[in-house]
């Protein structure tokens, strides 16, 4: 199958917002074993909408749109692809329905522009939101497909998940298996030259790398006739590649770090809590992410000041005196401290220069000290980390201190 | 001038990278008052990349292309540009020379797929490279214009900088002013109701409304023959947009609602320290964020179990016990006990249910109290955030926690 890409909105006409839709709908294509074409960005302009939509069927059987579902009188696609597909919208009841009582909740009036969205082409597989108000539908017409999603990227993933994914499966024929590789502690670079006898010689399973936020990941994709055997083809290269770079990889199963850690600790019943200065409290809230994570992570200081180190954590004025707050006698005395304080059987700590300002020769901008105890177990270990902005620095640090919690879980 | 912008790579529609060529290139035409009607991407495929250029000069008198001028014998925009403005590629001696002399200092071999690079179409102007071996150009014919830039974001951009920009600016009139306005507490379907006899009735200024997650935003722009007048154009329409919906405007400049309150906190020099439950450091993490701001930010809290509550935060066992962490009791005594722990001048908590578990009938997930000290002043607020996800759940309550911290401070 192949197919295009069509992102609605102004509002990356004006650069105003990444695409990140695109992204998100080739990756997701790509591992259906869906070839795609073409990415196209039109703003709320029924013709040229029109024109997009017809360009990509000249070489296309499935066109995926995003955006222009909404309330609002520019939001036109549903209206030019029932057309387009030789279809009309009809009146949803139990979608007005819904609108109405939301409407009500929320203490607003339903406007005719809201109305506008309890109407679907009469033919469409309907993609319920449930994260939203805009439903998404799939259209055919003549062996063409168009499939109509929400432009949020939050309504859109889910939808694309939960009721795209399944509905595509069906039409295609070969069986795709996949497996994402997780990887900390080493570049895309090198791990596309450790990997290069695979990537190069692929034909099937076929290996993908990819750069992520201080990380790089892997894709490993097989299409076989049965899905037996296209999970054999995927275990046998993850084993070849576990011999070239098992002890960087955290997870294969495209979970983040933070999620391989926040299980780990519920799984075993580790308690943790967490000191931190540079990173200003993303420990803690990236580790909060995971629902249910209250049963083990008791609680967070973000000690800014060095008021704040000596009274919450009692740091030694003498230590930040002789050592500075960015040094590693300062993290082992958090760490000591937030244990004695919290009793939390995983304690760990970060202090550093995140910067733009504030770094010197001595101590530049993206030095980070980590300190982490597991019991009786104590480590601590500095980094330097490459200067790009403060919110890398930041986000380097965090992945940091998941890697160590990570590694001294898997030791105990 | 009406444009369109072609980004030239497989990497692209296999979700691979992210397609920051065409954010930035569409800031950068839009601030000189270039209107872009699309983005496309293709891969390398000379058919479909001809077709997309045809397509776009069927609107616009301007395309630009990024990717495909490298040494592959896959790269053929050059030659499909060339092509398509009816011109011919001949050799420029000068960079065969750098080519050669560059091959020879890294020790390899000038391949016929090197010296590509040294043939430009006969009528171009062109755009060397100073950051890598692809040189771009411009190419005009019949009133169509074609600029062809490296695809690599480094060398893309500081080639746009230095060589497109004023080439561009020589071929526009008019100039572009806009402002973006932030807003918090109103839908985007109830701000479009709110202004719709500008949105309708817009020739100039423009108005457009963007939803981002949990706010809704404004672009208001004028293009006129000189600066004065659109400036003046734009801040006439804010006038009229502040009285219809003034209380909810928090930035007039585009900025995040943290910017604002971080900004306003250090220029007033008010300390701030926070303690937080349900949103897990999410508060801390933001608002530190914003570099300088150790100036007035002491410390925080993630008091995440009643325990932590009661000892960091003095909350007391029969509070927790007679109306609930989430409570607006407990909201109270988290932020009086920080007040007494802290001494900061602006004191900030949070107790809620993220979910997605955890809720019942009477305290459903999205309940949450926020409670806010101003030297003697204290509030604290009930809020029913409709439940959407954990992850959103959470961004709401900080973005009430900035926006109640922003009109504390506002009346301080």
């Amino acid at each position: 199958m192949k197919s295009a890409i069509l992102t609605v909105g102004t509002e990356l006409l004006f650069g105003q917002i990444t695409n990140s839709n695109s992204v998100y709908l080739s990756q997701q294509l790509n591992n259906l074993g869906i070839d795609v074409l073409y990415h196209y960005t039109v703003g709320d302009n029924p013709k040229r909408l029109a024109e997009m939509i017809r360009q990509a069927f000249a070489d296309c059987d499935l066109v995926i749109t995003t955006g222009g579902l909404g309330p609002t009188q520019d939001d036109l696609t549903k209206e030019i692809a029932a057309e387009m597909l030789n279809d009309e919208l009809i009146l949803h009841q139990d979608i007005l329905s819904k609108l109405e009582s939301y409407s009500k909740r929320a203490n607003r009036v339903l406007t005719n522009n809201n109305r506008k969205q309890a109407f679907l082409p009469s033919r469409a597989v309907r993609f319920d939101n449930e994260l939203g108000t805009a439903p998404g539908f799939a259209l055919e017409d003549k062996g063409r497909t168009i499939i109509c999603l929400p432009g949020p990227p939050g309504e859109m993933t889910q939808m694309f998940e939960q009721k795209v994914k399944p509905y595509l499966q069906e039409k295609t024929e070969d069986v795709i298996y996949y497996k994402i590789i997780r990887t900390f502690g080493i570049g895309e670079s090198m791990l596309e030259t450790e990997l290069k006898q695979w990537i190069d010689g692929q034909t099937d399973p076929t290996l993908a790398t990819y750069a992520k936020e201080g990380e790089a990941y892997l894709r490993i994709t097989s299409k076989r006739s049965t899905l037996e055997e296209a999970q054999a083809a995927v275990d046998d290269m993850i084993e070849n590649i576990n011999q070239k770079i098992g002890q960087y990889i955290y997870s294969y199963d495209g979970e983040d770090l933070y999620e391989v850690v926040g299980k780990k600790l519920l799984e075993k019943n580790i308690s943790i809590s967490s000191a931190e200065s540079c990173t200003g409290g993303l420990f803690a809230k990236t580790l909060t992410d995971l629902p249910g994570i209250s049963a083990v992570y008791d609680r967070g200081f973000v000690t800014y000041s060095n008021k704040a180190k000596m009274e919450e954590l009692g740091v030694k004025a003498e230590t930040l005196e002789k050592f500075g707050a960015v040094s590693e006698e300062t993290a082992i005395e958090m760490t000591k401290g937030l244990k004695k304080v919290t009793g939390s059987r995983l304690c760990i700590s970060v202090t550093g220069i995140a910067g733009p300002g504030g770094g010197t020769e001595e101590k530049p901008v993206g030095l980070v000290y980590i300190c982490a105890s597991l019991d009786d177990k104590i480590i601590c270990k500095e980094f330097r980390i490459r200067n790009i902005s403060r919110s890398w620095n930041r986000n380097y640090a965090l992945l940091c201190m998941l890697d160590m919690v990570n590694r001294l879980i898997d030791q105990a």
